[in-house]
C-alpha cells in the first residue's frame, strides 16, 4: 500500500474495520486529576464487548518480571470458564501502583454489573505511566458513557481509543469461510514518556475451541509479535488477547492459523512502521543457521545494534556494523560456530563473503539509494528547542530494507523486523516531562 | 577531578603521563588515498617500543566472531617468547578487507628491520573503517619517521595518536614500589563512522612474570572494560595489551593487581565519559544477586535499555523505564528469581521496594536534581543541518549517576558503568559517511 496523507490511510482503515459479527466495540474520554500530579490529563476507555461470554479466547502477556495488574488478572481470567468483555484504559498504566490489583478488579466488576456479566468475565487491560494509581472514581464515572457508545458496524473507535501517541491507528483483517479475522494494535516502542507498552487485541466471529485457540496463539505471536524488536524494551504490559464470538461456522483449522499469522504479521509491521521516530523499517532474515532460535538471535542482534540503527537512519549502507552486529551475537553466543561460510546481502545485492567485504566501486551509492526509497520520511528540522517531530501523521508506503544472512551453518532460518534510530526517537524519549 | 578548559585537562593528563623506565613512543601523521576511495585521508601511526624484547606480555581481545587482522596476528603473537614492540594505526581497521593479515604481517616485517626486531615481536594493532585495506606502501614510507619521534618522556604523544574523534586523550597512571603502571586508552562506542573499536595499552616498567600478567589481566578487564557499555556494539577490534620492560622490582602479586585494576577501572570509566554523545555517565550496582554474571546481565540490561538511557539525557527520572529494564532480564532469563523483595535507589533515595514506587511529592525534582549536577553539558543547538556537536571536549567533571539494585535473593555483586542516550550520538552515527 501506498498512502499521501492522512485521509487516504484513515480511508483505507476505515474499510479494514467492519467488524465480526457478534461484537460491539464502543469508546469514551473523559479528564482526571491524578492523585500524583495536580494537573489535569485525558484518558480514553475502550470497551469490547461479546454479545455472549465466550469459552473461545486466548491471551499471551509479557514475560517481565515487573508485570502490571491488569496482566496479573488477566493471568487469572485465563482460568476462567467465559469472557464477556475487555476494558481498556490509556494514560495510566496501573504497573507498580499501591493497591494495582484491587482497584483493576473494582472496575470489572462495576463493568460487569452494566453489562450483566461475572466481574470474573471482564479483561482488563492499560497503558500509560508507570507508578501513578488508576483514578477509579473517574473511571467508574465513565463506564455507561462507554457502554452507550457501543455500536457493531466498526472497530476504528476502538482502533483510536487505545492510542497514545501511536501516529495513526492499527487495523487488519483476513476475511474467510463467509468471517473474518480483526486485530488492532497499540504500539510499539516508549510512545510517551514513561509509557511503553504494545496492546493487540484479535476479534474473529469465526468459531474457534478454545484449546485450539490456545494452542495456535503462542506460535503465531512468536512469529509475528516477538519478532520485532523497536527498542528492546519489553514493557512491564505487552498483551495479546484473541477472542472468537464463534457467530461463523469453523474452518479447517490450518486455515484459520495462517489467516492469523497473517493478521498478526501485518499488525506487528504496522506496529514497527509506527515506532517512534522509525524512518526505516528493517526486515531481517537469517537462514542456515543451526536452529531458528539462533537465527532469531542473530536477527535481533543486528535490529538492536544501535550503531547499524543510526547507519540506516542516515541512508547509509554501512555493511561494517553489520558484519560487526552479527559477530557480536555469535562470538559471544556460540563460539564454536564456523563463520567461514556466512554471507550476507542488501537488498538483494552481496555485500559479505569469504570473511571479506564485497563492495564494486558503485556499491555504496546504489545501496544509499535503495535505503532511500524505503525511508519513510526524513527529518523535518528541529523546533526552537532543538526538538524533532515526525512530518507524517501515516505510513507513506509498506517498503522495507531487506537484509539477508546465510549463516552458512544449518538449515534453520528465521525473520525478524525492527526500524532505525532517529533524533525522532530521542526527542520522544529524553524531552523531561513536563 | 574537575576541569574548566581543555588546556586545564590536558596540564593534568601530562602529569600522569611521565613514561615508565624501557619505554620509547613515537607517532607521526601522514596523509593518504584509499584504494576504495578517491579522496586524501590523514593516518596517525603510533609506536609502542620497548628498550629490549620482554617475554612479560599478555593481550585480551574482542570475542566479535569477525576479528580483524590484527587482532588474528595478535592471538598468534600471544605463542611467542618476546615482544619487542606494538604498531598501531588509526584510520582503517584492516577488518573483512581481502589480504588483511599478509598486509598486517608486512608491516610488522619491516618495522622489524628497522628496530632490530623479529617479524614476530611487534604487535599490530588498527582501528579505523572497515572493510578498506590497509595502505602498505604509505605506512611503510611513515615508518622512519615514527622512529625518529620515539621518545621516553611521556605516553602523552601516543594517546594522542591513537585518537579518531574520542573528544580527548585518556591516560591513567599508578605508581607503586618505585615503579609505575601508566595506560592509555582508545574508544568507544563508535567514534567516527564506520569505525567501532576500544583499543588499551598498558606499559609497566614493575616486574610481572609473563605467567601471572596472563592470569590476572582477562581477570581485570572483566571488572573493568567488560563492565561498561557506551551501545553494546563490541568492535571487531576490541584489544587490551600490558607490557612489562620489568626494569623495577616486583612487588607482591596483590598489590600490582590491585593497582592494575584501578588504573584499567579508571581508564574504563574515561572510555565512557568519553564516548559518544554521553551526557551522563551511570553505574549501576546490582546486589542481593544469585550470582556475579547474574548481576552483571542485570546491569548491562539497564545501562543498554534506549528507553532509560533517553530518558537520563533528559535528566527526567523515569523509575518505571528503570523498573521495566530490570524486569526485562529477569523475566526473560531467570523466569524462577523471587522479585518480591527487589529494592531499587538512585542517588542514595530508596525509588521501589515491595512491587511499587516509593515516591514523596518532591522525589522526582531532587532526582531530576541529582540528575543535572552529574551532567557533562547540554545540548548546544543543532547546526543548520540539524547536527548536534557536544559543546565541550574535555571532561568538566568525573561525577555518575548511582543507580543501587538490590534483587533480595542472594549474596552476589556487580556494578556496570554506562551512559544516555543523546542527539549528539545519533548526530555522530546517523549522518552520511561525505
Amino acid at each position: 500500500m501506498q498512502f499521501t496523507s492522512a485521509d487516504e490511510h484513515r480511508q483505507w482503515l476505515s474499510a479494514q474495520a467492519a467488524l465480526p459479527r457478534g461484537f460491539r466495540v464502543g469508546t469514551t474520554r473523559f479528564s482526571f486529576e491524578p492523585a500524583e500530579v495536580p494537573k489535569r490529563f485525558f484518558m480514553n476507555l475502550t470497551l469490547l464487548a461479546l454479545a455472549r461470554p465466550t469459552p473461545d479466547f486466548a491471551a499471551v502477556f509479557t514475560r517481565n518480571a515487573f508485570p502490571g495488574a491488569p496482566v496479573v488478572i488477566g493471568r487469572r481470567r485465563l482460568q476462567e470458564p467465559t469472557l464477556g468483555a475487555v476494558l481498556v484504559n490509556n494514560k495510566i498504566s496501573n504497573v507498580c501502583a499501591p493497591g494495582g490489583v484491587e482497584t483493576s478488579e473494582r472496575l470489572c466488576a462495576a463493568l460487569a454489573a452494566q453489562l450483566g456479566l461475572r466481574p470474573g468475565e471482564v479483561l482488563p487491560s492499560s497503558t500509560g505511566v508507570i507508578g501513578w494509581g488508576l483514578p477509579a472514581e473517574a473511571m467508574c464515572g465513565a463506564l455507561p458513557a462507554v457502554t452507550a457508545a457501543l455500536q457493531s458496524e466498526s472497530i476504528l473507535p476502538a482502533a483510536l481509543g487505545i492510542m497514545t501517541t501511536d501516529l495513526y491507528p492499527k487495523i487488519r483483517r483476513a476475511d474467510l469461510g463467509g468471517g473474518a479475522i480483526v486485530g488492532i494494535a497499540k504500539g510499539a516502542g516508549m510512545i510517551e514518556p514513561n509509557l511503553a507498552t504494545m496492546l493487540v487485541y484479535i476479534l474473529t466471529d469465526i468459531a474457534v475451541p478454545r484449546a485450539a485457540l490456545r494452542q495456535m496463539l503462542p506460535v503465531v505471536v512468536g512469529e509475528s509479535f516477538n519478532s520485532i524488536s523497536i527498542d528492546s524494551d519489553q514493557s512491564t504490559s505487552d498483551t495479546v488477547v484473541a477472542l472468537s464470538s464463534g457467530q461463523v461456522e469453523g474452518v479447517a483449522e490450518a486455515a484459520f492459523r495462517e489467516a492469523l499469522g497473517r493478521v498478526c504479521r501485518a499488525l506487528a509491521e504496522d506496529v514497527v512502521r509506527n515506532g517512534e521516530g522509525v524512518h526505516h523499517v528493517m526486515k531481517v532474515t537469517v537462514q542456515g543457521a543451526p536452529d531458528a532460535a539462533l537465527a532469531r538471535a542473530v536477527g535481533k542482534s543486528v535490529v538492536n545494534s544501535p550503531l547499524f540503527q543510526c547507519a540506516l537512519c542516515g541512508n547509509d549502507p554501512n555493511i561494517g556494523r553489520l558484519v560487526c552486529a552479527v559477530g557480536k551475537y555469535l562470538g559471544n553466543h556460540h563460539p564454536g560456530v564456523d563463520v567461514s561460510r556466512c554471507r550476507m546481502a542488501i537488498g538483494g545485492r552481496e555485500v559479505f563473503a569469504e570473511g571479506a567485504f564485497r563492495i564494486a566501486p558503485d556499491t555504496e551509492r546504489l545501496l544509499s539509494a535503495y535505503f532511500r526509497q524505503a525511508e519513510l520520511y526524513a527529518s523535518a528540522p528541529p523546533d526552537a528547542q532543538g526538538v524533532f517531530k515526525p512530518p507524517v501523521s501515516w505510513p507513506p508506503h509498506e517498503r522495507s530494507v531487506e537484509i539477508l544472512i546465510d549463516l552458512g551453518c544449518g538449515a534453520a532460518a528465521g525473520t525478524v523486523i525492527g526500524a532505525d534510530r532517529s533524533h525522532e526517537y530521542v526527542s520522544e524519549n529524553a524531552d523531561y516531562r513536563s
